[in-house]
């Protein structure tokens, strides 16, 4: 197992499908014509490519796949090889339906689309293991088969007999006994005792939705399902080509970019040898600046980077819109090259695309690509990927860099996200979990100081400061481990709503867990959230600042209040605190605030914690992006613009820019969507 | 059969379900003696328990349940015993899959929820039969069992062949042939006519939704079938406890707190001995002021009193927040003793709370509760019950006291609102039937003049005024009743359209019924339906008032005109009118005005047929509710400060204040959501 | 086969349901009075009679219908004899299960409603035909038989295993081998690829809906497979019957007054001896002007009338409300003249209402009608038709007349929408096709200035314009057409999206198509879509106009630039160009533009290429239209004031108005909704 990409470069390039080509030979040929111009080096090729690569049940036709091989071989690029299992061929389904899933209403689904396999049927396993064996045998030696990219964006759920057997299984191995299940999903509320195992249905709207333990384990039944589904379709790969690395590309869901809802991640990563995800923002919309476009891919990118804490890819992007976007806005100038350089910045190894070659029917026809139906290279969109992949060139040199150290990390928990979406109580429309990180990550991210996002299983000791909200769903084992972690000198900032339920969803008993009423040096009395249309204030070094949704009523049994709540009946009482223990401090935020708070509270930390990076330049906007990627010889300086205006930038030593290999000192104009990587050897 | 509750105290306390925590002995002790603090005198207790009660087919495990008689009983407390049919245990659907409901679209529904109990399945009937005999034996000589509450929140249906073959017999029986069925549901329209009884099914989206004669009597039917379930639940309770009065507790839909829409409670409170519902507003939301949500609480208070003409209890109140409202919201001091005590004033014996202890887990869990998960006796909700407690102690003189007797009734008719709802007509989206009556109702309560709302069926002689708006689906029946009412002395408000198809669903023949025209004096041209965006205007007295959504053009025949429209084709044609009739008087508001038109209007009917109140205090603010409790001897006084702002009360005799037992005379403030009882000796 | 309709007035009248009202003899004799009180000379019967015709399998009743025939004839009156499709008897669904449908989950559809037959089913078609021969052979011969109407409103699809079967047959039929089909719906993509024709299944949500190839089959299938159904119905009529001409009512979709999306109707109209549809637009609503909705229902009239370039019907309209509607609002004095002569003036050579007689239960009881359920011969409603019945007479000689030959035409394609609509690109909440057509389209009807509403088939030769907008699909055949159009002197208007699939709906290769490219002189180089919030401006002729959704960016190669983007990345590029091309002339419009920019720019093409009428009268507003119908001998002005206030018109010479006999001259006073029909004798 490695997690070493075998190449000098960067990766560029994509998804690429010649076998919808293969009755257009002139296109196929100048298509790697074409990638040569783009400066491609990599493709991704035989995803979705079943029914072409075994047209009938064990009849086989990999001549176009040996083909790709070959013709990248000739202009010095690598393969990526992905498996087939994202979509079945049709002769599958119509001659074993049980591949195909059964929905939460237990209607059995149809062929058609794609990601719909059933992940525990025994016969789709074996028609999956025996194809990555057949793939791993014929491409396994190739020189530029680069990684195994196993199947495609793994989610969804299937809800047929065969997975009821293999979630009680799952319950069987997890509770050992009916009354141990009983009690910890409560079952007794409402008469649901199980007295029989065989009585255990995943959720569905025809029975259960609401039993928040049954919901939580099919959540992470499904979650390990899916990476057991996962296992058994790397095993011939691991062991015909055992120093391939292998990856799944990951997503975010919806336009803030939060870690798809469907899968722990965090688990699932370490399963992977590298993480790679595909990342589709919505630049230049009409809701938001694309400064808050970019701190959101930041911390999107941030989150996949700390799940193995080493280098990962972009698997995917697009060179311009996409297809399935309410509205699908063409990337102004410069975001391309702003966009994938990001990428870079924050850790990617790689700019991928789908796709390479625009298809020309059927249901991605219009998604953006290297390529276009009318196979031109004279477009906006080719001529930017062509820059890109210049800039890449240029850049060679920080692949396998990893990104600055973080001294701050940012808890997200996948168990909290599901526990605390399904949990009735609060505001189901104000919940807004990630959105909530995104708010404490945003300080950082505009004072460029780098920030982790870890999961509670993450070794804390790295780390001068700790921010956790919103810990709903909470483990005494994470409340020790931040106990050791402030003695030891560590500082957590807390808020409303953590520490609610343990790790099965029961609510603590007795009052907050004494633990963390010592850290924070508070006690709850209890949280009121607010309606829509109604605020409060609180006062902070004599300064007023609205709050909204959660408020919660606290004692300080100790702490230092820090700002008190301005009206309604707990008028005057604290609203924030803080805390001496151990070594440590803690500080509670009982309230949610807008942006303004956090921006002086962080501040005030910032200085006191002293998290600020020295940098040997500076912007005159939070709006250009500082990162840094680097080794003990050389560090890499990237300076993203993400306004359209342009900014300047103060040098205070000369410094060289990778992109053109200029020297630059002073003050330095920074072009709208401008971008500079300067070098500095240590 | 008795209507009468065998205590000497208001009923203080609610659902406690002990067997959730059986293997929590500390917990269980320490309950009692929190309920002692908290001055809880009444436990609810069985609802949901059956699959501990019986964990397998024909075992029995009575001993928790028997244990919560004793440990009432040292306390001096009371047990309302729940039969336990609202859930049942898993092994039961397993075991008979009959029990489970079938949904609209033909699907069998899997075990889950609550409340989903096919209500035909003979095999379930006989198991509630069965286990309700047991419970009548076991615990029905028991001093402290207070009163039985069958099942739970009876409602929904249930579509399976079972109940199809139900609902062809209800039919049968009400039309004899298919004939008059066919010629009742008009089935020759569209060429729905049957010819077979099996030809008919229930409402379906994969059948028929649209045909109006079936969905009432469908909706009839349900209603008709829950009450014949109800009915098989308590046949072994009448008779091996004739003694003890039976309930089942009501509900009110959406936060408009309109009387439920799945059931005609107006038919099935025949059946009960004693009226009690489930109370949840949505205080100090952003939406509407406290009054105007007092006003909403006072009127389905009066409903619930109306639907027998005699007391009732609240079966379930939180005493915090709940879990299910979109925003759950905490009480603001003071509004959990002023929202308490309102249900007393309109005529509840009661104060009971879903739920004295809050469960673990599962998915009511964060319902407000008055022993919460932290066990503490110190937080303000538990201090908020403490108080309600003390102030049910002082006014346990009211119980059995009846309120006021109302000179004003408002007619609401159940069959009326399925059948208006279900028109196709008008605009669906403005009908608003309840809201409508809430409308006249507001007048009353700013006034402080009792309201009663009664249902067609009941006797009208004993109201002076009778309010009757909107008045879709008459029968004759109805019409003549109040053709008599009016002729003998009685005025009565009647609104556009109102009379327009009779007890089948068909629309009247040969225009507006004879009966209506002499009443009302006027004849009906047509209903305009307005767009949201079009108002018209009325005179009246020399002032103009917006109208909106309805505008009936209508002509007099006799009536005098009291308004007219200012503008449209129907400019300066009666609006408002007035009718001599017999002994008595009728008004037709022909279009639907906003408040300020209804305050001017029964400022004059209030003054001219006398229908105020005298009182011996008068408040400085429509905000401050007065609700009297009397009999022969005594008069009980409730006020009620529905506004955050303290209001002066100006008592015009020295009055004793019952909570306090403290004399007051002359201006009295009374505080913020602040409340007075007065007893007045007569 | 006819065209003709054989009778010597405009038809006025409507849909009557005497079989419901059999035991109500009193009601049926007075309907004929009031018939001929409303000067109504026609009657539309049988439609959904099916029950009452034919009560058990093979037991008939048509006595009741025989009498409609003797009582029409009675008062000189025709009857249009429906076909009872549209909903089949109770026994039938009973005793033949697979006359029902089949919805697209797989459910089987219960009895109820109507339109639901399986269009499919042998059982089905041969009742249906069978039936149909009974009516032919019995009505056939009655003098006063004018028009069959076949079934109504036909619509909605099935997706049982025959209508699969069926699916499969037609796909064979077109693509003769499964590799012509995997290759036309780019199966290859998402491994889609069928080896067995058993392997295709109608789009359903339980497999595929974002297969584009099979969506646009499947609609075109549906299309046919109706038609198809349509000639199985009529074959015993053009056997028995052969000299009455057929028809069936079509359908407008929404409130813009869309051509139903579910059928082509420009192919099904090939199949219709003349076109009648079903006309319910929202005069009067709180969104739009009332000329505004007028311009919508002239535009649809127009398609309808461009179908087949004849005279058309209108079979239904209501007389008031409808009771469908949102907001059921009764049509204003005025509008019911106004609307009703608005067909006339279009081509209609009726005015059919849906109903005669209001039904007194059911669905639709409280959809308006010529009688109501009061009877009565006094409502606003009756008069108003009894004032149309008046002025139909006055036009009798208008019967048959064409309408005046339009120079203009605005291409509308089936394909094209259904295609575009289920592209996944762009913006789907901004493609508005239709409403785009109608922006266009607005401008001549507010310069009076006729326009054919045509498809791709239709020949281009007579017109001197053709506007093409947004034209995604468009076939190399038509773009072949369009060339040799604009070669011999054609103007043809297109736009952005157009001419990116072709009639399989795949993509055109190596860019736009050179056809287009060279009509337009234009090359495209990429298609920006904005977000709603999003606009840009153009410069034209010195001013400045907003445009917003789509902005294309393109290269002159000829092409004059009439008008150029002020911001953006593609500001000073062509926004709108104008081309010289064999003897014709081509406009590009590369954005959306709003309503002010096609006023000044349609004002320059019809003054250049003359297309402006010379009228011997004006208004002074655009909200009143003219629209003329004539033949050599003499012309027929019809002058319609959409607007609430009077306008002025002015008469270069004097006229007679032929709803008053009355000569007019000079200046005129056009009343509110005011309208005048003048004769001109050439």
């Amino acid at each position: 197992m490695t997690t070493h990409i075998d190449s000098t470069f960067l990766l560029h390039g994509g998804d690429y499908n010649p076998e919808q080509w293969q009755k257009y030979p002139d296109i196929l040929k100048r298509d790697y014509q074409l990638m040569t111009e783009a400066h491609i080096n990599t493709v991704t090729v035989g995803m979705f490519s079943w029914s072409v690569l075994e047209p009938e049940e064990g009849v086989y036709n990999f001549d176009w796949l040996d083909d790709v091989f070959d013709h990248m071989a000739a202009i010095s690029g690598k393969v990526i090889l992905a498996t087939p299992s994202g979509a079945r061929p049709a002769w599958m389904a119509q001659k074993y339906p049980e591949v195909l899933r059964t929905n939460e209403r237990g209607e059995k689904m149809l062929f058609g689309e794609r990601h719909n396999h059933c992940f525990t049927s025994p016969i789709y396993r074996e028609k999956v293991r025996n194809f990555n064996t057949l793939l791993a045998k014929r491409y396994g030696q190739k020189d530029n088969l680069l990684m195994w990219h196993v199947s495609n964006e793994y989610g969804g759920e299937c809800h047929c007999e065969l997975c009821q057997e293999a979630f009680r299984t799952w319950l069987k191995r997890k509770y050992g006994t009916l009354e141990s299940l009983n009690d910890a999903w409560w079952t007794i509320f409402w008469s649901h005792r199980f007295t029989d195992w065989k009585q255990i249905h995943s959720p569905s709207p025809l029975g259960d939705n609401n039993l928040q333990g049954l919901n939580l384990d099919w959540r992470r039944f499904v979650s390990d399902q899916t990476i057991d589904f996962y296992e058994n379709e790397i095993k011939p790969l691991r062991s015909i080509t055992p120093k391939i690395p292998i990856t799944t590309n990951l997503m975010a869901d919806t336009t803030d970019l939060m870690p798809f809802h469907g899968l722990d991640y965090q688990k699932f990563a370490q399963h992977l040898d590298i993480v790679s995800w595909d990342c589709y923002p919505t630049w230049n919309n009409d809701t938001e600046s694309v400064a808050h476009t970019g701190m959101k891919v930041a911390m999107i990118d941030d989150y996949f980077r700390s799940l193995k804490q080493q280098d990962f890819l972009i698997m995917e992007s697009t060179p311009s819109q996409v297809n399935w976007h309410p509205v699908n806005h063409a990337k102004r100038p410069g975001i391309h090259r702003l966009s994938s350089l990001q990428h870079i910045a924050h850790g990617s190894d790689s700019n991928l695309y789908f796709q390479l070659r625009q298809s020309r029917g059927a249901s991605e026809m219009f998604h953006g690509a290297v390529i276009s139906q009318d196979g031109s290279n004279q477009t906006r969109v080719f001529k930017d990927v062509q820059q890109v992949g210049i800039d890449l060139s240029n850049l060679a040199m920080v692949k396998d860099m990893p990104h600055r150290k973080s001294k701050v990390a940012i808890i997200y928990d996948q168990d909290n996200m599901w526990a605390l979406m399904d949990s009735q109580n609060y505001a189901q429309g104000t919940k807004q979990y990630w959105q909530t990180l995104q708010k404490h990550y945003q300080y950082f991210w505009q004072h460029n100081i780098p920030v982790d996002i870890i999961s509670p299983q993450t070794d804390l000791s790295a780390y001068k400061l700790i921010i956790d909200p919103m810990h709903f769903l909470m483990s005494t084992a994470f409340m020790t481990k931040l106990d050791q972690y402030i003695k030891s000198g560590g500082v957590v900032v807390g808020t409303y709503i953590s520490g609610i339920v343990n790790e099965l969803g029961l609510a603590y008993l007795g009052g907050w867990p004494q633990m963390l009423q010592q850290l924070y040096g508070v006690q709850i009395e209890e949280t009121d959230t607010l309606y829509p249309k109604q605020t409060n204030q609180i006062f902070f070094e004599g300064q007023s600042y609205l709050v909204k949704d959660y408020c919660t009523r606290i004692n300080s049994t100790g702490a230092k209040v820090l700002a008190t709540y301005k009206k309604d009946f707990y008028a005057d009482t604290p609203a924030v605190t803080e805390n001496h223990y151990g070594k440590g401090q803690t500080y509670y935020l009982a309230c949610r605030t807008d942006l303004d708070f956090l921006m002086t509270f962080y501040d005030k930390l910032t200085s006191r914690f002293k998290l600020a990076e020295t940098l040997p330049l500076q912007a005159d906007s939070s709006d250009v992006s500082i990162q840094i990627r680097e080794n003990k010889q050389t560090t890499y300086i990237f300076v993203l613009n993400f306004d359209e205006s342009e900014h300047m930038l103060t040098l205070s030593l000369p410094l060289v820019n990778m992109l053109t290999n200029q020297k630059e000192q002073g003050e330095v104009r920074l072009e709208s969507y401008g971008i500079r990587v300067y070098q500095i050897n240590k």
